[in-house]
């Protein structure tokens, strides 16, 4: 079975202004990873209304899943529901079950018109609930709508994977060697990989204050080949007189 | 005079396997800022030949200048060079200057294949130097290529920018207030957006040891404005009762 594919979009003009360093997509990525799911390409756009519709509906034609994460808030420039519901051509209304919880975690007369906003949807979405601070997530097609806040993002995210079509789990494996330079054993490396199409086999310079370096990482579906990918590399990082250690660098 | 517009593309399986906290982004982001560029997309695409060259030709087409970050080292996974080729349909040829630099800076001998590719560019390629371990970046068109590696990416970086068509700075300007609700304030900070439509401004809620709160932020060419509006948002603050800090919350 082939695994899924997902695309992330990142909606918000705080990581485009340099403002803010995105902080989720790492999380995503290992999550869809061990759900078996291949995250192919992430997109961050800016709050704007037409490029978020015409995003979402090229990146949904194109990919199993899509998540999103931002702009979900009650503010005038979180417009991303409203945009998911055009990029659908339904009705963005009140969600009754997002309403009834929302509605009820404030204190009388404060549920107001900003914060009635977070309780309204595209027609047809399902929720993805929100154990912090109550507004809901929600999905509707193969789009799942998560908030930017990362620890309200990544317990939407722990909601919501159980609910996607995965597949086998993709693990990495890795081997690295201090003083090891890509250039020296560049050839070596192309042939692993050759006798491993299934397998992303990378190579990844690293630098830090105990020694630099290079990692050599196989991805895939398959643990067996990952594995026997990496006993190859490391047999290269012998033969080219370093020491092969297992594992990623550390991580200082 | 307007601004002009950019996308990075972030070229690597490492981020999007979560293998990697892109460390890239942000500091783009800023420099273009800074050089009065507004960044409008990132896309984070794999080591995939058609997606390179498909997306390439994308964005060269619908902003003014393209950044690209990583596969431009020696090892099987670094095709981004030659996927630049064949996007503008050119020759992926040795670039003499870039030769010279490389094979000098090699013992004799070492020079190997997998390093001569680093020297192999799109015909008509310029060269954005690398002060830190020799192999050039590059630009064809308004395409700019550069190394992933963070340290080595901020040197070209800075070499690039000064060469690129610029506008009046896009500056920012914050408030903040600890316990301020984003649904408390949103039809104000609504109404001050709408008085000032060539700024964005943003709301971003933060979670610190010190406290909770919210942070306003007005962003644009006009500073002016961005104070004026900051000094508006300020007054809001007040107006609810809670006590407004100029500039963005503490890091932590």
């Amino acid at each position: 079975m082939a695994n899924p594919t997902a695309c992330v979009l990142v909606i918000g003009n705080e990581v485009l202004s340099g403002r803010t360093q995105d902080a989720n997509i790492r999380v995503i990525a290992q999550g869809l990873a061990a759900h078996g799911i291949v995250l192919r390409e992430v997109r961050v756009i800016p709050d704007d209304a037409p490029v978020i519709i015409a995003t979402v509906n090229a990146v949904r034609a194109a990919f199993d899943h899509v998540l999103t994460t931002g702009g979900i808030g009650p503010t005038h420039d979180d417009i991303t529901s409203e945009c998911i519901a055009a990029a659908f051509g339904v009705p963005w209304e009140p969600h009754p079950e997002a309403w009834a919880r929302m509605e009820a975690s404030y204190k009388p007369g404060e549920f107001n018109a900003a914060r009635q906003r977070m309780a309204t949807m595209p027609r047809g979405a399902s929720l993805i609930d929100n154990p912090i601070s109550t507004a809901p997530g929600f999905s509707i097609g193969n789009v799942h709508v998560m908030a930017g806040v990362p620890r309200i993002m990544a317990a939407m995210l722990g909601n919501l994977l159980p609910r996607l079509a995965g597949g086998p789990p993709i693990v990495q494996r890795a081997v690295h060697a201090q003083g090891l330079a890509e250039g020296a054993m560049a050839a070596g490396l192309a042939a692993i990989q050759a006798r491993y199409p299934g397998l992303d086999l990378g190579s990844y310079p690293y630098y830090r204050s105990s020694g630099n370096g290079v990692a050599i990482v196989a991805k895939g579906a398959d643990a067996a080949a990952a594995e026997a990918a990496i006993i190859e590399a490391t047999a290269l990082i012998t033969s080219l007189g370093r020491a092969p250690v297992q594992g990623e660098p550390p991580a200082a």
